[in-house]
């Protein structure tokens, strides 16, 4: 029964990222791992090895063999956000459900093109976006919705920035114009907006105005941005986003009556659980002198990492399409599609000289 | 020796700050609380009881018998914003030392007239921001000043947020636009402006932009904003401050090399002390599992409150130039200068429909 109802993964290319997925693949009760393909067989062969891949792992030396195979389920597509279109569709015209590397797409109508054609096939979406499956994040948002703990949100403060070495800035995909155009803004900037949105329960804001002095290297890709992001009840949110300075992650959500910090959102500190604190209704001692609460940290311990989570939850809803015939899960794509449109806003505010962008 | 050199302090006014500052004045080695005037002699009689002011304590029933009062050295003026002006103005013609409570002016073309008369009457004027008196403030300073644990600055995000209740919206003179008209921008985003602009060494940025969707009272008074501020070097930083949401204050600088959080920057958890943390040169092990290191957490004890610390300061400044003919402090009037500086870019800004704002 284990073995019958494991979801056989297969991955297209050999990036770095691949590394931790396949791991996860690996670790997940419902998933194993059938096939990886890469443009170059040694490449795919010495990425098997490299990684431990069990011997009958069957190696490609195209991404057409792997979608070819009938007995992948689901692919996991780490390739430049350049050719997720190209290879996206392809893999749903062959049925197969896809597991999509963030940042999903150069711009939402790219993204619609590969929503839509999961959709009409019949295949489960849903994008790399690993933070989203720690436990933390649940208790997290429960604290976000309780109304006497958190109350009504009313700002929002994101940021995740990373010191590229001088190797990243010349040669990473994520500082190519033509292999991850989005560059800072499609990378960390994702997490940031994705943060934001979660915050919000997912309602999109009214406006995005980008903020002034983004960075950009000589071929035009973002190296650091940020936005404002505005909703029509008064709540704003602001981030910042950079490969240029120290490793930072950080939410801090605040409510009419509550407020929370996070500071390792994207990747925690160890893999075995995540911390937040939260502190409610917080006031002042006798003339201001101290604080008459401190935050409380909270520890949620992790069974599995939280990429192990995804693919644990990813593999059980293509499991209940392939098997049980329910049809694919709407919210992984719905996500997907709005932290999309925040990029596009973004990007249009910085085109149009930090103007705000309506999101309609 | 230790009453000669004593610096007798007079209070303008029986503002409910002024009960902490009174007490920080007690408590300080080298001051002591002189006299106290309040329009009404009634109320300055009983703030002086409630709060064990010594019998010899001179009770005045107007501002002008405090000024007129050569034994005072120095006076504490917690007045409404709108009255800084007159009051400081006749303070230092009286030839007293000025602490002030923020925010000083209502914009830097009456903070100069307020500098102006406090330079060319000798006397010293100090704004009443406590928490550059903490000792953790230095500490944190050194952090940022390290090129090897922070290299250089890269950005700044900044909160002060506090819920008001019922009362506090309809009634407190920093809701009023005839007592302290730049409301929460005034009150708690000087906060976040002044430690934005130290943890940039006191640069000043080049552009400031009001951040969209601030929110006003029916009397025009800000409630909550935020603005962005860019250096032309390529450092930005963003604030959001309000009085409509829960107990929230930080400070978060992230650097090339290094990173600083603190949570509670303007008055600290307990008095005994303040913590903060850092992490530099910050990366991820192998796969990006996890962070090869965690943040520090620092604590920095304190020997008296912050607050004493400020007044033990500003004694020491003015004690100099009583007894040894020193010249005033400087720094001090310089960075309240530039704080006032930006914050009048951020109304500016709001002004002009949030374009930026050159600050030259």
């Amino acid at each position: 029964m284990a073995e019958s109802s494991s979801i056989r993964f297969g991955i297209l290319g050999c990036a770095e990222i691949a590394r931790k997925v396949s791991r996860a693949i690996l670790l997940s009760p419902n998933s194993t791992l059938h096939a990886i393909g890469s443009r170059s067989i040694e490449k795919a062969q010495n990425f098997a090895k490299s990684n431990g891949f069990h011997p009958s792992t069957k190696i490609y030396g195209s991404y057409d063999e792997v979608l070819d195979d009938p007995e992948v389920d689901a692919v996991y597509v780490p390739l430049p956000t350049s050719l997720h279109l190209y290879w996206v569709v392809r893999a749903a015209q062959k049925m197969k459900h896809v597991l999509l590397e963030k940042p999903p797409a150069l711009n939402v109508k790219e993204l619609d093109m590969i929503l839509g054609a999961c959709d009409s096939n019949g295949v489960q979406f849903m994008d790399g976006t690993m933070w989203m499956h720690h436990p933390r994040t649940k208790v997290m948002a429960d604290f976000l919705a309780d109304n006497q703990r958190f109350g009504q949100l009313k700002t929002v403060q994101s940021c995740f920035t990373f010191a590229g070495d001088d190797d990243f800035l010349q040669n990473d995909i994520r500082v190519k114009p033509d292999l991850d155009g989005l560059g800072a803004l499609g990378d960390s900037g994702w997490y940031c907006i994705r943060a934001i949105l979660w915050a919000a329960n997912y309602e999109l804001p009214k406006f995005v105005t980008a903020l002034r002095n983004p960075t950009k290297n000589d071929a035009g890709v973002l190296l650091s941005c940020g936005a404002s992001l505005q909703w029509e009840d008064g709540k704003v949110a602001t981030f910042h986003c950079s490969f240029l300075a120290n490793l930072t992650m950080d939410i801090t959500a605040i409510g009419t009556k509550g407020t929370l910090h996070v500071n390792d959102f994207i990747i925690p500190y160890k893999e075995a659980g995540g911390s937040f604190s939260t502190v409610s209704k917080a006031w002042f001692t006798d003339m201001d002198l101290e604080w008459d609460q401190k935050p409380s940290q909270h520890i949620v311990t992790a069974d599995f990492p939280q990429e192990v989570g995804m693919i644990k939850e990813f593999s059980a809803l293509v499991d209940g399409i392939k098997r049980q015939g329910i049809a694919p899960n709407k919210k992984w794509p719905t996500i997907t599609r709005k932290t999309q449109l925040v990029i596009d806003a973004v990007v249009a505010s910085i085109d149009k000289g930090f103007e705000p962008v309506e999101i309609s």
